[in-house]
């Protein structure tokens, strides 16, 4: 007899039916003789409805406030999640974050989990009930309601099956599991048994949205055997591991590829100390994000600056770029935003060579040019005209052998 | 410097614009100096919305689960006035039942108030801050989420009141204030400044539906100042007040009147002792509330027994009785649901003999005729043909003379 959390996100339980569905899920595995925890998000556009209630009220409503209206939505479905089940002859209990003790710091919208009593929860399962949580949220030591922010029923469900030990955390989506490539730009792209926790992490952060980064570093840190499959259809999933249980690595687990990003240059930057803060700083400033930077020797001791932004953010922060080009002197300010991002991910890229060069060496017989490379130890990202993108994430799926299963 | 508890119940804030008008109303106190607490109800329809998604997903829902549910309504509604609070420039903290301890029984749905905590609320006030809590609901001792059923949020506000020792319980509504009697029967008909609350206990028993009748029980016993007074119209309302304040009482304050019960009568009962148990029992059996209840000898030593119902159980309750009848072999069964009650009301009853003739006789010359009576210290109720009952509470209402103000 095994104990599993079980997560399913908003649509998985947008409607009654599907709520319906989920209960038929759950009682399945509790009819195999297993203890489960069952987590859930809102109900889907719940969130999107009750945020536009508040900024109908106020347009800079307080996070307090928001944490309070939104953590609704997530009670809602606990509630009738607990009664379809219980319909089924399947004894439930619902809990809210508060209720379940998930103490968060006191960051509103984005607060971290901190510690998960999960004693109560025990009681409850010794007593052969399904608990069903509320995702998403949580209490800080003041009692106050807090929210994880988006996609955060994810990490509420890693850290509960951390916290009860759970012999695994199922995040059921509406996708079967994490695939070498987006099926929809290569046919051949095959679903991963499992991937290691490091290589997720390096999917989720480049745009792969199977699952929300922070949770994948929760169960990285604990160590949170972790599945990702389909709400809809039957089927393993991939299975999140940590690397001492795959002794053989795969050289590269898959393709991802972004195209939310726009590129950003200044050239002619005097070569001082402190020249990238004084270029960064007033992106940052304007709550920009940058992912990508690199600084290159130019002519005649200048240098050349270049970073990507997400695509939302281009024009303004073209502006702010603008602006500081004068203030540095420099001579000149390009953008772009019709680019893409691709990247060969792999933990074997530790321990074998040659990986860049393969991937720079097929784009090359392609003739696509690389406008931009970032790197890290086991993933190298390319910026390239986005006209390319298919035909680059084809091209590298085939070139590293990924349509035949060079997996293990 | 005082303390006000400020209700406001779902029609009230029905809508983000209506929040926004209670937000200008409770500022308005705030700007007086005031310190505030405001509980507030669910947004009307938000109560029978979930509701109607549990009916959906199981028709027999559990109570604890329903309360999950329900409870979801005002935790929406004090986000949102805590924001439109915010918005004013008035300070504002929001909290739902659990948050402020308001520690209840663990009856799910119609669950008593036992303890408040108001440390809380307190602290905030000295920090300045509007309390907005959410009415209707608390939590057990284990820290379930519980209701108070509907129309709890008066008690809430009540509860609070009292553990607070507010100067004054504010309830607003869409009436404003009580009235002698029905305006729309009486045209003439007007606003009491005061009422004792024995008065207004019977007035909610007897279906003036202003307040709930527990929270008026809830008022009486921490003799809590409460007013009633209209959420869309400026005005001083109704006070409920304590005897002692009232040195001269008015003989009558008020006539109510209920047309929602109907009247069974079983006649040629034999006269024996446990006979009323074995009538009534098999009722509240199938959970119908009687009101009304009359004895009387029959011919021939067998008794005859009336009792009225709602008239939605009076086609199962005549069911019910006529079972009865062959078991206990009475002679007969009879039921009417073309029947009214109508009351006078009055502490100076207690002290002033002939309110019940003067009533009879008001009656009787307007050819009415009473089917039942039946008093208490502070009120006379009659049972009529319910097309009589516009007639007997205007003739009434002059008989006393409400229509000239004989109050004080």
């Amino acid at each position: 007899m095994a104990l599993y959390v079980e997560k399913f996100g908003g649509t998985s339980v947008g409607s009654v039916e599907r709520i319906d569905a989920v209960a038929r899920q759950v009682a399945r595995t509790r009819s195999e003789g297993h203890d489960v925890v069952v987590v859930v998000s809102a109900m889907s556009g719940e969130t999107n409805r009750l945020q536009a209630m508040a900024t109908e009220v106020h347009a800079r409503a307080s996070a307090r406030e928001l944490d309070v209206l939104l953590s609704t939505g997530e009670q809602v479905t606990i509630a009738l999640l607990a009664m379809a089940l219980d319909k089924r002859g399947c004894a439930a209990r619902s809990y809210t974050g508060a209720q379940v003790h998930i103490l968060t710091d006191n960051i509103h919208g984005k607060a971290r989990i901190m510690e998960i009593d999960a004693e109560p929860i025990r009681r409850d399962l010794a007593e052969g009930r399904v608990v069903v949580v509320a995702g998403f949220q949580g209490a800080d030591c003041d009692g106050n309601i807090t929210t994880l922010g988006r996609g955060g029923s994810d990490t509420t469900a890693v850290a509960l099956a951390a916290a009860l030990k759970a012999d695994e955390c199922r995040i059921f989506t509406d996708v079967d599991g994490v695939y070498t490539a987006d099926p929809r730009i290569v046919p051949e792209a095959r679903r991963l048994e499992r991937i290691t926790v490091e290589e997720m992490l390096e999917l989720s952060s480049l745009g792969a949205k199977v699952l929300q980064t922070r949770s994948v570093e929760f169960a990285g840190k604990y160590r949170v055997p972790l599945r990702v499959l389909s709400a809809f259809e039957a089927g393993g999933g991939t299975l999140i591991s940590y690397e001492e249980d795959d002794m053989e690595q795969a050289l590269i687990s898959g393709i991802a590829h972004n195209r939310d990003e726009a590129k950003l240059t200044i050239l002619g930057v005097p070569d001082e100390p402190g020249i990238a803060v004084r270029i960064l700083g007033p992106v940052a400033d304007a709550h920009i994000n940058v992912d990508m930077i690199i600084q290159n020797v130019g002519e005649d001791g200048s240098t050349n600056f270049t970073f990507t932004v997400h695509r939302n953010d281009f024009p303004k922060a073209m502006e702010i770029l603008e602006k500081t080009a004068k203030d540095v002197k420099a001579r000149e300010v390009r953008g772009a935003d019709d680019i893409a991002k691709v990247s060969v991910i792999g933990v074997g890229m530790r321990s074998h060579a040659g990986v860049a060069s393969t991937m720079f060496k097929t784009l090359a017989e392609e003739g696509i040019n690389i406008q931009m490379i970032s790197t890290s130890e086991i993933k190298i990202s390319v910026v390239l005209a986005d006209k390319y993108l298919e035909l680059a994430v084809r091209t590298l799926h085939k070139a590293f052998g990924l349509d035949q299963g060079q997996e293990g």
